[in-house]
């Protein structure tokens, strides 16, 4: 049996569920998991389908096309198709904090994250080690003013080279360049270390603790051309008080940082994220 | 027995500890709570202490002296004496949102809330039914740009004829003038909702809304001129999906408004906030 | 426009969603909401959905009886149909704490909760006031061992004669009768305060204080006869530490028996929960 | 300077804070933490004090006989002195789950847990590879009925050998024997898989699902003869729905084990938890 993720959005309009589920059954195949939503200010539909195939006659572009003959066309509708068997490849972004790497790599070896990573990539070489106690390849692309537009250029001839699918920057602390963006849209995926929109920008813990805030927070979002404003994936708090110092906030904040990305990145990668007018659909 | 509560503030210095607690000791008294707390990036001692004293030599005048007369002055100490069974006096401030003023009605009514509610005052007059149901005094003072400062003043009358000693605003949707918060300075407690310092001003939840978050938070603080910026008291957040309209947001932010409230009501009654540099020290 | 609700489950097969669907669509029925799950170790579809309908040609039994013969019958379906507009009709059970009854009746004034209140009924005369002050009849039954039988006809007949849909046990401290059970299966909703399946039956606070936990919560489920091992419907938690005395969890637990209550309360009144093996369905 | 950590606890009596504060004065010691805590109940004083002394003068031996003489044996006060900068030496006990492993080495190496880690132990080889990766030795002693005096036997000799302090048990399925218990009492900590003390014992995830709760939780505990009723030092929990299988139970329970267990581990190492009667007072 071949398993597929059917993910679509369209104008909102009467018995496309039905259409759709027709379409499957006269495929033969066996939906095991529906989830539709409609968003009713805006008037679209959105839905995620995961269906069980038989794999003799099973093409994936046959499919594709003969969905948007039938379906696609008459309902103006986006839809991505995934085979469940295919692991995405991540490119792993990093600076110098290794909480996060650890976290990724730890779960990838355990079968909780179900990626491959071709490359980790970092303007520093302090967690070389680490991708080698990994046996994972480690590439140094350090970023300066002057050598940024060939760094980024070095950069995307890896991404491309490798063939992936898209990237985690997990505490990179460099700014993306719009180029990068543009060619992994909705495909870069960033941890930032503070309840969006609260404290954007550098340094949110030292200005979550002048503010006197009682929690702080992490959030994980898709990257987009303007700081830390892209579609939000994943948010999380923990509480704080007055007896905490900075240095509490940041140790406090690495365990959310650690969880709220590790869980943005199990959502992309079973394809049950959905980015429509900068938010997003996020399936259980 | 008398019970007492001493909040107290200084720069730090060895051996504050000692000194107070002998100073306790020496006047016969039992300590039954202390807490203290040091600010090492300002170098300022906080200190909270409730303690036992023999009902018939107290006198509050007399205690305050002492204590200023062998310790305030050596330390340059800002200190407070509550005597616990005195109830402080709330005025409740709302305009047409009945949740917040039913949750600490109820509160009050069944002990939960230690306070004294001497009147309930609007710009609306739309919650007097309520007020009458709970036996509680009602004054209706519209809010107009032309008779603001009438009113302003009429607010002011009503709170020091009736020896107020806080008030609350309880989803009040006015903003209150820089002479009530002179008047009462760390002593207006307001409930915001969102997670300040996300979506200050009005209309938070749409705006919460608008960016798609996945977690939506209320706030409650002590006023200040600047709108939605003094010292945080108490926060709290629920999660919120795709799933959830404005109506849902409003709706999930009610009980948090009541639950963020009362837990900074309850904080402020039992005196075991303090308030420095737009910060609040918060005892447990 | 008649807004209907239909709730169903029956056995997993290929094609249900689809049936369903299709047969709304020729009844020119507008699908504004589905939600479907599948147990898969069980075997089990349910099925969530509201459409509208054309008012005019709207008969509840006729849809019934055709829904009944078109898919119920074929696919040995149990099914519930409600009008979104009929409020369902909610007795109060209380004994003496007064937190979870305002809590309901504030929800209900505020049109939170969308139900229509009878009475209410309790076995001690403590909360007759409240029930007075928002115009609800109060009933007191005492019961004790020798009345146990008579005060159980009493109540089911003041239940009938009402027309009850459902009862809340507001903290009603009686264990209630086999018989009112048997009336009212899944119908009567309670609250129990401790994280069940931890700390059943009495005093559950003073076990977890004893206990030493770290974490105390609430739970609301539907009453079975065995004690507090009913269907669960919601829970939550909050923290406790070594300060808290006994005193400190009952506080912070009223504030979990209030919320936990009312979003149960919400869910049934919505139709949103489904019974099944002594677990719950819980649609969004 | 000498920065050191006093945990101390007696039968409560007026005035201890002050002879104590003045004892740390007189040794001209400045105190840059003190916490103090008083069971009402059982009527019990617990204090933990950080202070800092001059390097020149300090020895551990002559600071503890002097404090037993001038204040220990007058209060009767268990008291433990610890040098901040003595990192304890945690051994690692672990099964075949890698999760937790992971995580603990993780924090170790960014710093985060202040500890030396001598060995890791295990009743199953497969997790050697990752023990090789950190460069820490990894001891299989298998445990069967047969042998299982004689591995005890060997567990004791290797955690004596290596002078170890205390014993994590990060999900090492094996139950400890009482002679193990005995001599590291207060100092074996494990992680069980369920918000104690609902679902002791094993398969508690399962058990979970079967009653269908709408949270888990995880519980970090240290061991006492009783299973799974040891002294709570630290619990969490995150919320489930009809639609989580006991997979995704698992997996999210995962990551409340990793944060449970780690915060546990930080507490016990940073010397804040103080065990009494089965229960933990732990300081912030």
């Amino acid at each position: 049996m071949k398993r597929i993720t059917l993910n679509m959005h369209c104008p909102d309009k009467k018995g496309i569920i039905a259409v759709v589920t027709n379409f499957i059954h006269q495929n033969k195949g066996n939906i095991v998991y529906i989830d539709q939503y409609v968003d009713r200010v805006q008037g679209i539909f959105f839905m995620r389908l995961e269906c069980e195939l038989k794999e003799k006659n099973f093409s994936k572009s046959s499919f594709i096309d003969n969905f948007q003959e039938v379906i696609g066309e008459a309902y103006a509708m986006e839809f991505n198709l995934f085979e469940n068997d295919q692991k995405p490849k991540m490119a792993v972004f990093v600076s110098k904090y290794d909480h996060c790497l650890y976290d990724i790599l730890a779960r990838k070896e355990s079968g909780e994250l179900q990626v491959e990573i071709p490359f980790i990539l970092s303007n520093h070489p302090d967690l070389e080690p680490i991708a080698k106690r990994f046996d994972i390849p480690f590439y140094h692309i350090p970023v300066s003013k002057e050598n940024k537009a060939e760094a980024e250029k070095e950069q995307l001839k890896l991404l491309q080279s490798h063939g992936v699918d898209f990237v985690v920057l997990a505490r990179y602390m460099q700014i993306v360049s719009p180029k990068l963006i543009a060619a992994f849209k909705d495909k870069i995926i960033n941890i930032h270390h503070s309840f969006l929109p609260a404290f954007p920008g550098a340094k949110p813990y030292h200005s979550a603790y002048e503010r006197g805030v009682k929690i702080i927070g992490a959030t994980s979002h898709y990257v987009t051309e303007e700081l830390d404003a892209g579609p939000i994936i994943e948010q999380d708090i923990t509480r704080v008080t007055h007896l905490n110092s900075i240095q509490d906030f940041i140790a406090k904040g690495r365990d959310l940082e650690r969880i709220v990305l590790s869980k943005a990145l199990q959502l992309h990668t079973a394809r049950k994220v959905m980015v429509y007018q900068n938010k997003t659909v996020v399936f259980s």
